[in-house]
């Protein structure tokens, strides 16, 4: 088991869920859990094995995929091509969550007086484009049988897959049949009225 | 040689150079090189090898340093905590360029109509604070050996390093006698009026 290892997350944080499930997928159970205050959905994780401490998400997730590469699930193909996709969706990912938290946290991020409709509705325009990318990687990639990089997501896909993006909608619910995704459901989701605003991505 | 590969970059974009220093490293010369025109400081990369396309630039690079992992410079450690400090660093100098952004390019990513003094100098707020833990990591970090992440930060480091921040001075300085820096150096360099923001990190 991984008592070795601890990792401190927060509750409805998708970084710090993309490290539980790598745990789970990786068969890393055992580990110190320590869960942070109620609201958290911000919180970044903080992972320590041994002396080594890492709080980049995507680093840990690579560290884990890597150092326990023969256990568990399979998470980082051999072949260097697919390799190389899922290095580009990985990074690619970062900019689907950034464009995700423009749009969803615009009003906790920016202060009243500095609000504009029209920033927000570049923040929509710029998501919109970015899933539309994402429905359409789904319609081809392997990379998606890895979770290293799904749950990020998640948040967004919940909103919008059941109406526009059906790839999207049934990657979701595929990732949620999963067992490393159900023992670590956040207990508090993320649910503020912000999350209106994907009505119109 | 490389003659089977091919990147499409822009003059004085960090992510483009990034690509073409880890080429030189790689000894990948003799690549397909297209230049894309003037004003080029946004461009993202796009490399090409054989039927694989990437453009992600740390995807790029990853790949390089992977399947190329016994040829020219060593990129990546072997040891595993060292590799998982890399892979922290290069995750988190996300954040670093992300934020650089924020101030650098403030006036030309935010309208007239909706720019605020008060966010600008929030933003160099948080740029400050982010310049100030990279100068600190200089003090400890063998990963500053490999440029896989370096040369992302090379508009800031021009600008800052000469006053305040004297690790990150060294280092900027170091980098630059490196063959790999030499020959890639971006023919137009990105110097508009925005830059002075900096004075204030």
């Amino acid at each position: 088991m991984a008592k070795d290892m601890t990792l401190l997350w927060g509750s409805g944080s998708p970084p710090c869920w993309r490290v539980q499930v790598v745990l789970e997928e990786k068969n890393l159970q055992g580990y110190n859990s320590k869960q942070l205050g109620q609201v958290s959905s911000f919180s970044l994780p903080a992972f320590q094995h041994g002396n080594l401490i890492i709080n980049e998400s995507i680093g840990i997730c690579e560290y884990l995929a890597d150092r326990f590469k023969d256990q568990g699930t399979k998470l980082v193909p051999d072949d260097y091509s697919e390799k190389a996709m899922m290095f580009q969706r990985m990074h690619e990912g970062n900019s689907l969550m950034m464009k995700a938290g423009d749009v969803i946290y615009y009003n906790f991020k920016v202060p009243e007086a500095e609000r504009h409709e029209s920033a927000l509705q570049r923040n929509k325009e710029a998501l919109t484009v970015e899933v539309k990318l994402w429905e359409d990687y789904l319609t081809k990639l392997f990379f998606f049988k890895s979770p290293v990089a799904a749950p990020c997501n998640r948040p967004l896909f919940r909103r919008l897959c059941e109406k526009k993006y059906p790839k999207l909608a049934e990657y979701y619910k595929n990732l949620k049949t999963r067992p490393s995704i159900q023992k670590t459901w956040p207990p508090t989701w993320f649910s503020p009225p912000g999350l209106v605003t994907l009505n119109e991505i």
